[in-house]
């Protein structure tokens, strides 16, 4: 197996991001970061058009933050949780930019992130989006709504929620804006399929801990450990999976426990929120980087960031034929550095 | 919207490809031609399991048949048409190899062989694996198999296949296969999101033929014309999306009618096998592509070959909802090049 990271050959940086929430995610500790925040209806007659509308949304508002138009844009990465991921390909069907559906379950965002990483040396511009719907998830993985399904203790929570990023390798494109540090993608490192017998769907944490850790050692047995990094934001492993995940590291590299979060237990109060586990969903660890840590990157308060975004590629007819759930965890490296410095860089 | 194809940075090469079908595609025109042929069960007790094996099988089967070992592989680019594209997590959970999963519905295929190429600068070796299943999809699309339900004549019937495909950017690698001419991506275009308002889901090819015509003029609008191909080949918009495509085309260039063939019309005997309108699904080009396309260009017959992978990004809710149909076409442009003449260039 071969074990280094990728580097974009051309640097590329985060140019603008966006986030569209629903109403519990609003009552949550980022609620007065988002971008939009609906009543999950977001104006739709149906759920699932309802969350494609928040990818739509949060595409618009990403390129309206920015200077870029969507004529701009050479590629959209996307894709969602629901079958055949027709969140993506209803809400964005408006934009006339060339597409290319991606999966990985929850760990979508930071796939995206990467796609748009290693396409560097070919785009000038691109976007990633991705979301989740509390709604569309419980129908399709778990019971109708009004069923009133009890939950256990490791469930998690569909976060309603989207994400979208634009990307630009020309740092020149953010010479006006009002930033004085921009985000760029460092390096990049796909995870492996992962599967180490978990056949619960209610502790999907607990199947895709073992992801997370795979990919975090490949990558410290590569470069870097743990300690150099500001946060290790893994997206979303929840309460249990956290708390498995740094188990996990005990042999490896303790200094995580330090500098490790989770994108599921930002996102609501856990304790307050009735969420269980926390988070989950496409929309989960999109709408806590768009909302929380780019902009922190982006304030300079942190420098150096891993997000290590996690997935379980499984569906309700697997745990019916009782299988056990793959998962997978997709490693972003991304690097706040002074705008200026950036820019001076690009003219050298 | 911007037009230009994307080139390769380093040159991309076809290692090996295998397919693996069922009963159906076995009675067909290249059933004599497939790596491996099973019973649609492939020795397991679920449809969804067997697609899944199926997937394994090819990618085995491609390996066994270039001197390429599993942990050559930098990655894998995987997808197919069941929810949350298990086919590929659960089919390809055994190789230990970085995962990147995709989305195309039918376009798969294609979208596999592009993300391959747009990767290359970044690797030396990767796979590409899709498959469809004609019973995990008549379930999960359609009807229980055992209602029998009537399909009317512009029904697609989706193919029992799975193909696998295995890139080098070094031409060495080929040295020493017993090939005379070796098959190079030249370049690819993504397609854009199309929807032209089809809401039946038994004309998929009514849907996807729009896309296939958006694609195919950005790219004749941007290099080349239909005459400079040896074969256009769609997959798959079956002899009803076909004929639309061809007659959308009289507008710009009628040449394509010489050169135009569908990998839904190549993969069973239309006429005689009950298909309706030929086969669909992300195995039918896969396996057409796997058996026939790739193998005439290593034996010089075709040397400039468009293949043009086309999907419906709808699912049944999205039917149930009255929406219509939204639809993709990515485009990969393949030439044949004497090994002789790759391995000269190699050196200089």
């Amino acid at each position: 197996l071969k074990q280094k990271p990728f580097t974009p050959q051309k640097p590329i940086y985060i140019a603008a991001c966006a986030s569209v929430a629903g109403k519990k995610e609003k009552e949550g500790p980022l609620g007065a970061q988002f971008d939009f925040c609906g009543d999950d209806r977001f104006g739709k007659d149906t759920w699932e058009k309802a969350e494609a509308e928040m990818q739509k949304l949060a595409l618009s508002l990403a390129l309206k933050k920015s200077t870029l138009g969507e004529s701009e844009l050479d590629l959209i990465f996307a894709g969602d949780l629901i079958n055949q991921c027709i969140s993506s390909s209803y809400g964005l069907s408006v934009f006339r930019v060339p597409f290319l559906g991606i999966f990985g379950a929850c760990s979508t965002c930071a796939e995206g992130m990467l796609m748009a990483a290693m396409f560097s040396s070919h785009l000038d511009r691109c976007a990633s989006v991705t979301s989740s719907h509390f709604c569309t998830a419980e129908r399709q993985f778990r019971f109708p709504l009004d069923y009133g399904g009890q939950r256990p203790p490791t469930a998690q929570w569909t976060v309603t929620g989207s994400g979208a990023f634009l990307y630009t390798t020309d740092v020149g494109d953010l010479e006006n804006c009002d930033k004085d540090y921009v985000v760029k993608i460092a390096d990049v490192m796909p995870g492996c399929i992962v599967d180490q017998g978990i056949s619960d769907a209610n502790n999907m944490g607990a199947a895709m801990a073992p992801a997370a850790h795979d990919t975090l050692l490949r990558y410290f047995n590569a470069c870097h450990k743990a300690s150099d990094f500001n946060k290790i934001y893994t997206g979303d492993l929840g309460m249990e999976g956290g708390s498995i995940l740094r188990e996990l590291m005990l042999g490896s590299d303790r200094s995580i426990d330090k500098v490790h979060a989770d994108c599921g237990c930002i996102v609501y109060d856990v304790e307050k929120s009735d969420t269980h586990a926390g988070g989950s969903g496409c929309g989960c660890s999109a709408v806590v980087m768009a909302a929380d840590v780019i902009p922190k990157m982006e304030k300079g308060l942190l420098r150096d960031v891993l997000f290590v975004g996690t997935g379980a590629l499984m569906n309700s007819m697997a745990i019916n034929q009782k299988q056990t759930i793959p998962s997978i965890a997709h490693l972003v490296h991304l690097r706040s550095v002074p705008l200026r410095e950036a820019l001076a860089e690009r003219k050298s």
